[in-house]
């Protein structure tokens, strides 16, 4: 074994950091029997340099992030501050000074990914993020590891474990979202501020790396339909049971059936209840993947939290490391399939609508016919008339396969339907 | 890209390497973009030359494997052979050559694991087996690599799917072992000679696989306990289900609480239906780990079959050909941890025990002492009188966790008591 230890700089030591530097110090022999050689954290840059952090020698912490990652003397730079600045700055003056990166930002990732992976590249340097999507699930590296003699077709994920811990207490307990909001803000599942969440911008960030990584192809995070979970109500989970399903909030990406595109989104959608992921319960996170040749696949575990997310990025600091000894480089970007990333117009599937509708003869033919003139098949109805003798009655409708277009077309029409008092819900239905 | 192409010998053509012959043709741009250059089929040895192989140029297929890995011009060579011999032999002789290897052999691997490392070693050559344990899904990968910053302490796995299909239909149906089984050979899912699988010994191969890898530790075939599910019954599956479980056939590598020890079983048992490896269904697979930091994760798959098995083959070829490409070797044997194995008798779990008694006062004390007398605390007892108002009752007795020694010593006593008249069945109790 190589003695000279291979340097480390940290930036960030807030839940993850402190777990990576808790980690290196006290797994050293093993990391440095995995690795071949000892690691040293060399340089811990933070905001807050008053803080008292347990285990970390004072004399390591600094607030000047540039000077670290600029030493020259770091063989590896651990990115856990996360945001888009200074985290890109720093990562690329650090592939400038000779460093690799390991990283577990999904938001930098999401956005620049393409632009770090070059800069990587430029440098001979590697980038790993592991951590980036789902924790402590190893889901890149199966992705572009395991599966690279595979097509990858379909990854339909629950990536986001506050959202999924809100969905299974709707779930659960016919708690509406907000308290089921209320209950994940209280246990700390949700932040303060839970937008990031909710709206699903967190899940469309992991969707973006994820399917760029499965289709290698560049996907940017507009290219990502997003659709967040606030609106999904205790009907929609009764509407759901009705038909054996639950509700989740999912990332979708997707080769086209003529494998010429792909899309990727991110939406609440109903599976069915046998579906492996309708079982995820809480804050965890499992990934499902569909390739030509293995099949389906499913990763499962915990998607956030500071030990979890650690265990991802010590797993990519060892690989980084043990390249650094043997002078090569991780995979690294792959975008050669260059293909075009579709609209949400273009994506195909099945759909639960429910349509509030007057409680007389005629109507089921009227809607019917908007269905068929938009070229949506309908799978079943179910209408109720109700109870109190009124005028109106709902109409449940499951299509079968369409685009996302027809049927935002048939939608508007049955809007313009005297006889359609309003569109109670849509919902996609996944994972059949 | 570099034009000059990778030389892949193929060794074996059957289910499997048909399928890696297949993909490595249709797949040959996609392979080369991932890879960095083209990859050949330079040659593909076979059993029976005169059989007419779709797709494959016959120029190449020979009966000398032994000439085709000594050839020299050979990069990699994908072992799917399975069995010892020849495949030994021609593994060592391919790294003698310049050869890296990929292989799908689990028993090999788990029998001479060790020995084949060092000989890629002294090689500097690459030896990855991905296919060898459950098939398509990425296993020996996410162990070695993602979880290299991490402390694995469990892993609890379906690793066959011909037994799973058969307590899967057990447990669904009703059907005895017999019945099940005649279903998974009619529908291809078990051999005309099912030994293997039902025995327990394909388990057993994986088992010793994995425990190397998860502990950094040499465990040999020999280490591992093994027990088959032949003697599996209807009546185990109602006793399992009145206690909220089900029956699979469990691959078990644990550390010791102390950590000081490791151990590693094959055995049917009951676990809670609550648990994810509880609904994993008909061939599948299934692996469950457990670490210090990453906390609980699963995979899951198909564990067997020509084109997953294919995928996970041509995974590690694409990983091999990179490494060959960069002049380097991915991360090979790490057993630095020496721990010792422990046998079965130092296994401490739960148990789940039917026993036939007299149905007449005080037998429950009777058995209760010889418990205790052990050091095995009883959870729940459960006493049944016959219905026909002979002097038989059965009593279900279930543990507390206890060591396998303790267990065995408390049933050897039990059967010496009078009032015993036989032990219906002893089921461990894993995964709570």
């Amino acid at each position: 074994m190589r003695t000279r230890p291979l340097k480390v700089a940290l930036l960030g030591c807030g839940v993850v950091g402190s777990e990576v530097a808790r980690i290196m110090t006290t797994h050293a022999d093993d990391l440095a029997a995995r690795i071949g050689a000892p690691v040293e954290l060399a340089g811990v840059a933070v905001r807050r340099p008053s803080k008292v952090r347990a285990g970390i020698d004072p004399a390591l912490v600094t607030t000047d992030a540039t000077a670290l990652v600029k030493r020259g003397d770091i063989d590896v730079v651990v990115e856990v501050i996360g945001g888009i600045e200074p985290a890109r700055t720093l990562i690329t003056t650090a592939f400038e000074h000779g460093a690799s990166v390991v990283s577990a930002n999904k938001a930098l990732l999401a956005q620049d990914g393409a632009a770090l992976h070059a800069a990587a590249q430029d440098h001979d340097a590697d980038l790993y993020y592991e951590a980036a999507v789902a924790g402590a699930i190893p889901l890149i590296r199966p992705l572009r590891e395991s599966l690279a003699g595979d097509k990858v077709n379909r990854v339909l994920g629950i990536v986001n474990g506050t959202t999924n811990f809100i969905l299974d207490k709707m779930d659960s307990t016919g708690a509406g979202y907000q308290e089921a909001l209320d209950e994940a803000t209280a246990l700390g599942y949700a932040e303060a501020d839970p937008t990031a969440d909710v709206e699903g911008f967190d899940a469309a960030a992991k969707a973006a790396i994820l399917a760029g990584i499965a289709f290698h192809t560049r996907v940017r995070l507009d290219d990502v339909y997003r659709e967040g979970m606030t609106e999904v109500t205790a009907a929609d989970f009764a509407s759901a049971r009705a038909m054996g399903c639950t509700i989740k909030l999912l990332a979708i990406c997707e080769r086209a059936a003529d494998g010429g595109s792909v899309t990727a989104r991110v939406h609440p959608a109903m599976i069915p209840l046998s579906h492996p992921l309708a079982s995820v319960r809480g804050a965890y996170n499992a990934v499902f993947v569909e390739s030509d040749a293995a099949g389906q696949l499913m990763f499962y575990g915990p998607g956030a939290g500071g030990a979890p997310t650690a265990s991802a990025v010590l797993g990519d600091l060892v690989a980084v490391c043990r390249n650094k000894l043997s002078g090569a480089t991780g995979p690294g970007d792959s975008a050669y399939a260059r293909l075009p990333v579709s609209s949400m117009g273009e994506v195909v599937t099945r759909y639960h609508i429910s349509l509030d509708v007057a409680d007389k003869p005629g109507v089921l033919a009227q809607v019917a016919t908007v269905f068929a003139e938009h070229g949506v098949s309908i799978d079943t109805v179910r209408q109720q008339g109700r109870q109190d003798g009124g005028g109106d009655a709902s109409l449940v409708v499951v299509t079968h396969r369409a685009s996302d277009a027809s049927l935002t077309g048939t939608v508007e029409a049955l809007r313009n339907l005297d006889t359609v008092r309003g569109v109670a819900s849509i919902m996609r239905v996944e994972g059949e």
